[in-house]
């Protein structure tokens, strides 16, 4: 049977490959590893068509693939068929520099999309840290560090271009910056993580390069008192480019990891950018706040060197956790309600405490995202529960405190237990809109929700 | 029947009243007035609850009803049926001043709204010039002079509790700033415009105000070269407040309406917000922007008083065409991308005379979302099929530019028409959306899409 299928997708544009199948088993997650029983490459939207209408003639499940960097799974082919991996379209398909806009194919990453725009004074702001394909990156509604200034992914995607299950192509939305016509499609297939349709073109926004950037860090005694911190400088109503906490285990650990020597304390990173003048007026109402607050070690940095140096903590962060030998490392994605971050940071912190696992307190602050990271060895059962416990405590007590078990990573298989106590009655609603979709239950079978 | 249906739903909270089925025949648009059966004045989500369960079990069409300001027929009982007012439905259900957010009932005002949160130094920032409910600014999407900076409704909505067609009781969201957590229903109910479920409670985010506000105006030779200056304020990436063009001939009519002396040329206001500093620093900026691109009659204000006076002309526009004796107003509600905003506004202005019609062309345009008003009589056939006319040029050649028939009004009755050559394919998936949600079609039939 797979036979004929490949042969109709074409010998070339498919792969069979130990090593392709193996890419394609897994994310940077912890979940299981499953490999496809193929991978298909294709050129164009024929060929994304052509897979999505063999898929049902043939009953397979399609899974698309992006950069492979999610977090929970969502691109593993849990239920095998053809992973639909998007290497070969990561082109410029139009770019609109006067009106900040640009179509792309799924497959070209984030820093691809930035140095295609960069030399025209232009940049696309959202930043997961890994280099994920915009398609990925559409498909997790994925923010990060910027999302305190430029919100998420589905604030930035004015079109999409999809294949629907039944191998119709749409389009979501217009060229226009705004619209209330017709239902909002844009936002529904934003996050859907492959499970409504195949995107083949993104529009999104750009934005001007900032003229001038400057970066901040100072440490306080508590974590809590850094999440209050941070929420007085939101109240403040100052566009902040980035706003970052990491606690002190964190620290120590980079400390340890590159030989540093930064202050081991709760801290807060900041980055603002702008015209030069109204960028200075804003790092010394920030810091005068911060002092008021009671912060210590305030440092800021104007060159683009001192700004790496002084955000170095937050930036190898995860890489001083990941090396540490025979633990692998999971974690937690909660956002809540700014008020409630900080009890959320010190719960957290607690927990980690608690569990006896080496782990750290970090997060967007800006937006109540939060992360923690809990390293554990993957042979010791104990070890494994701890460390789920922890995860799953903090995603339900954000959801108690009116949040989400999951600001920015998306549900893959790692969060579909909560979708339940997060979301009510509105599952079954949300079940109904993937059964209409996608009615033979072909794409991504088995992530979002336990049908 | 209805009067069984009225018994079941208390006598009270129903009314038959002429005046009552007057005010809810219509908007505030020159669609055709149509009664409803009666009108209904729910209380709580208990009883919307139970006028589904009810319209269900006796067929019959419910259509919500908020501030009755709608530009495009949304809220007019097309087949009859029961109206739904929320009027008694306008209250805080909870205030969240350091979270900057709230939740209210959908019968609240926008005046209202701020009226309560002002106090605490927080306002509400989408302002589509009417005193809208907000259930009725979520069900079209509203924006309006802010969007430029805080964008439409969709972008400020964070929860909804809706009370679907079958009576249950969904939450769209949660309080969380962003999440990645399951479908984003949010968006889809957002701009539904009543035709996918009863909304019964929003929560918004809310804003600091600004510490201080400027206001400017210039004009141009031409409305194109107003909108490349306002584009090129765009790309400078200040955080401009507000943005609007008025053109020579709006200018013109508010003159002769209040006795002004106006300078009658194609004019851009602009409001800067923020704190002092940042603000006067902004102002500059733009004031040197605009000289390069060869403004005129650059005027700014600093008192609130000031202002007033300088927005005068864009504040009591509408009024001014409005008092032409004998002719009614109707117009388009184009968006387009930016780099194509001089070609619509030359393209309106064109149109607008050849039709030998009175009208304006003016907007937002820091989003590209522009109105043409036209000035017709409704009992001169000629007349109406000219405004007719200018309305779907205008529409239809927003769309060929990849721009939508429908910035901010909504779809309604008017933009139906479009809707195909708007979304193409994706209609037939719209459509499928409300037979999904609505299976019987009893919630606001007729609007949006010709089933
Ligand atoms: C070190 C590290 C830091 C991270 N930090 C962040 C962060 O700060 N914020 C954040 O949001 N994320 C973060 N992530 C997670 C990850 O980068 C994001 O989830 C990213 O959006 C995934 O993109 P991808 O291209 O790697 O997608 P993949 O992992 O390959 O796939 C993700 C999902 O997208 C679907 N998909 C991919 N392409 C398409 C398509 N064309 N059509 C339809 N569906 C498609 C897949 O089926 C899958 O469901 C981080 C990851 C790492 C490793
Ligand atoms: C002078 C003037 C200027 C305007 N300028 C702008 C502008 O700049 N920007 C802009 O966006 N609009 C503008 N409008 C249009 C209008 O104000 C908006 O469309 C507004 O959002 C309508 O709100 P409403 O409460 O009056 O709703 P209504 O007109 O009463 O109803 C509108 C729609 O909402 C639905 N609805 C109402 N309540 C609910 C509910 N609880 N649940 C589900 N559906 C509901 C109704 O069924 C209907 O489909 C303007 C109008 C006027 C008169």
């Amino acid at each position: 049977m797979l036979k004929g299928l490949i042969e109709k997708l074409g010998n070339q544009k498919v792969s069979q490959s130990e090593s392709e199948l193996y890419r394609h088993s897994g994310d940077e997650s912890s979940h299981t590893r499953v490999e496809p029983d193929f991978v298909f490459f294709p050129e164009n939207v024929e060929d994304v068509v052509k897979v999505l209408q063999l898929a049902n003639e043939y009953d397979v499940p399609v899974t698309p693939y992006g950069a492979g960097s999610g977090l929970e799974g969502q691109a593993i082919p849990i239920n095998k068929g053809i992973s639909v991996n998007f290497d070969q379209m990561n082109k410029v398909v139009e770019f609109f520099p006067e009106d900040l806009m640009i179509t792309v194919e799924p497959g070209m990453t984030r820093l691809q999309l930035n140095e295609y725009v960069n030399k025209h004074g232009l940049y696309f702001p959202i930043d997961p840290g890994a280099d994920a394909s915009i398609g990925g990156m559409v498909a997790t509604n994925a923010s990060g560090t910027t999302a305190v200034r430029y919100g998420s992914m589905r604030d930035q995607v004015l079109d999409l271009e999809v294949v629907l299950a039944n191998g119709s192509i749409i389009h979501t939305g217009s060229k226009a910056k705004k619209s209330s016509s017709g239902y909002h499609l844009n936002g529904i297939f934003t996050g859907s993580e492959g499970t409504l349709g195949i995107i083949t073109k993104v529009t999104v926004k750009l934005h001007g390069i900032p003229e001038k950037v400057l970066a901040a860090r100072c440490t306080f005694e508590t974590p809590g008192e850094c999440a209050e911190a941070a929420q007085a400088v939101l109240s403040s109503g100052i566009q902040i480019m980035r706003m970052e906490l990491v606690d002190a285990e964190s620290i120590k650990q980079v400390n340890e990891y590159g030989n540093y020597t930064f202050p081991e304390a709760h801290s807060l990173f900041f980055e603002f950018a702008g015209s030069p003048n109204i960028v200075e007026e804003e790092a010394t109402v920030v810091e005068e706040l911060m002092k008021e607050f009671g912060c210590k070690n305030w440092e800021h940095a104007n060159s683009s060197k001192e700004r790496i140096e002084l955000w170095k903590a937050r930036h190898e962060m995860a890489y001083a956790y990941k090396h540490i030998k025979g633990k692998v490392s999971t974690g937690s994605d909660s956002c809540v309600p700014i008020s409630k971050l900080a009890e959320m940071v010190v719960f957290g912190r607690k927990l980690l405490e608690e569990s006896g696992l080496v782990g750290g307190v970090f997060g967007h602050v800006g937006d109540g995202n939060f992360h923690t990271l809990v390293m554990y060895d993957p042979n010791n059962s104990v070890e494994v529960e701890k460390a789920e416990y922890t995860n799953s405590q903090i995603a339900l007590k954000a959801i108690k405190l009116g949040g989400t078990c999951t600001g920015e990573h998306g549900v893959g298989l790692g969060k579909m237990k909560y979708q339940v106590a997060e979301h009510g009655e509105a599952v079954e609603l949300m079940k109904s809109v993937k059964a209409l979709f996608d009615p033979k239950g072909i794409l991504n079978p088995g992530k979002m929700f336990y049908i």
